[in-house]
């Protein structure tokens, strides 16, 4: 558990993310426009953890004396493109407009703590469906940063492996870097090495080798998106290394909260895949490492076939293939929420 | 061509790696002591180049009556596993021994600028022999440098990519950077954008992403060493490259000089695989991008088994499987020099 987002009755206190792992900064946020900015500069990043801050906003909104629909356009607008943050918004707004005026601001805080402890309870939940996938002593390699940072403070892929790591406390994480953000090197492990789990990080490109030569028992990693077809939507080099794990007999485990299936999504049209900025390929820390008027190409995620995929493990329990018919079930929300 | 290493008669005018991509600074070299520390400094990097680098330094040595012994012993000290290095002084000491004292120092200096001729004409053979490998339009992965900055002026797998845009001036190349070192952001994107090349950088992690999307028509790479039986150890990345590639049905070559296939070696044994400093991986231009305390493993190179190899472009030709009976007959030295 990291207690990275903190509602204080009256104001958030969150962990900046962008000064991990060199420091551990605290910001506190009193304002709906505080928590829009927190939210677009990234003080705060992934996709459950932005939803969680954003549900929080609302209650900051509401004691400005800011309208609901205001508040609700100014939030999503630090982000347009998270799913969970629209989530979020839409439960706190729904409540928003059919409490009474004098229980408003009661029934906000309730609905957003509420949102916050049930993305625990649906990571610790995902632990436990997974947990017995990690022998003991066990090398595991991760990907990105699926942790307790991008969460409300347990993690979906690092949640496996810190149910694992509760219930057996012997195993070793291998981190890939993650590059261009390098999630990886700067969030993972720094959320691993605090709680005494033992990480070593690695580039990217290392990943396939050392899988070749028998250091690693399983590749777990979190998603953005699957579609019901069992196609996962996440960081890019998810989808190389599961190519890397199949070709090598590797478990490939995909680790996420049921509410990440999309029932609308297929996935055959990469066309959904943003392209980031060239910058943050050609240059490191402000500093360019590609000659001038060099182009990079920067895709942000990919896309990983279901063939490649062993299971997901959601709260809701492991799925093994053939996926789409459990995959749809879940989609169309016929099963109870964790 | 880059006219990275000039031999002006009493020293060497060599461009100082280190500093591209952001400055084209000369070093002037007038000593052996001078030339083992630039080896040493990584001013120049790559066999092939050091090989070159270090024959000069013989020529410098005689020039400041160091005795032949002494003077092979400080050069090699500077990167003792270096093959070409070991290669080069072996025959310039051959020569310096055999050779009246008198015609000592003209026979140096031919036999130093012969193994630099050498190094290009074989370069350009080995673009000559693939060139035909990349149709007009490719669009053509490579990675790390295995470029004229790591050769006499020519480059192995990029020598097959200037060989194909003399022949016919259209093709684009896709560099990955490279991690940790990013000799491809740095080094390959420049020598091929100075030359005109189109040339975009990415991410190792977005490789296979790419090839999946359709967007690579074939992969070239350099090779440090390869065995008789077509095993390949190279920069790491090289592996994960190899495994995409076949994934996605894209055509993966290994360009080298013939010199390059060793018959003593096998490469079932993993451990020949140096382990470089981990803050390489931890830090970034000196600031660290991992938690105090986190470890990181840093493999520098890895190997390629031969069944993902399509084929061998060498000096000699483009050798194709099965790999054993050709490779062998190349190791044993059975055919003339190009």
């Amino acid at each position: 558990m990291t207690d990275h987002i903190l509602w204080k009755g009256d104001h958030l206190d969150l962990l900046d993310q962008r000064r991990l792992p060199l420091e551990e900064v605290r910001v506190i946020i009193r304002t709906q426009g505080e928590t829009a900015s927190a939210i677009a500069d990234l003080v705060v990043r992934g996709a459950p953890a932005i939803g969680i801050v954003g549900a929080y906003g609302m209650v900051l909104a509401a004691d400005e004396g800011i309208s609901p629909d205001r508040a609700y356009n100014l939030l999503i607008s630090a982000r347009p493109t998270a799913v969970n943050l629209k989530w979020a918004l839409d439960r706190m707004l729904g409540v928003w407009k059919s409490s009474a005026p004098e229980e408003t601001r009661e029934v906000l805080e309730k609905e957003a703590q509420e949102i916050h402890r049930q993305d625990i309870r649906l990571c610790r939940a995902i632990g436990r469906s997974g947990s017995f996938l990690i022998a003991r002593d066990a090398r595991v390699m991760t990907h990105c940063n699926a942790g307790s940072l991008a969460t409300g403070g347990y993690g979906t892929a690092l949640g496996v492996i810190r149910a694992a790591f509760e219930d057996h406390g012997h195993l070793q994480v291998l981190a890939t870097e993650t590059r261009p953000v390098l999630q990886g090197a700067r969030l993972t492990a720094w959320e691993l090495s605090r709680e005494g789990i033992p990480v070593s990080v690695l580039p990217d490109s290392a990943s396939g080798y050392l899988m070749s030569r028998g250091e690693v028992d399983l590749v777990v990693v979190g998603a953005d998106r699957v579609a019901v077809s069992g196609h996962v939507a996440n960081k890019i080099g998810t989808y190389m290394l599961a190519v890397l794990a199949r070709e090598n007999d590797v478990p490939f485990y995909v680790a996420m909260p049921h509410s990440t299936v999309d029932g609308a999504s297929s996935f055959l049209d990469h066309s959904i895949i943003e392209e980031r900025s060239s910058q943050e390929v050609t240059e490191l820390a402000g500093i360019p490492v590609a000659a001038p008027g060099v182009g990079a190409r920067n895709p942000a995620f990919d896309i990983t076939p279901p063939h490649l995929v062993t299971a997901f493990i959601t709260d809701l329990g492991v799925v093994r293939p053939p996926y789409p018919p459990i995959l749809s079930v879940i989609a169309r929300g016929e099963i109870e929420d964790a």
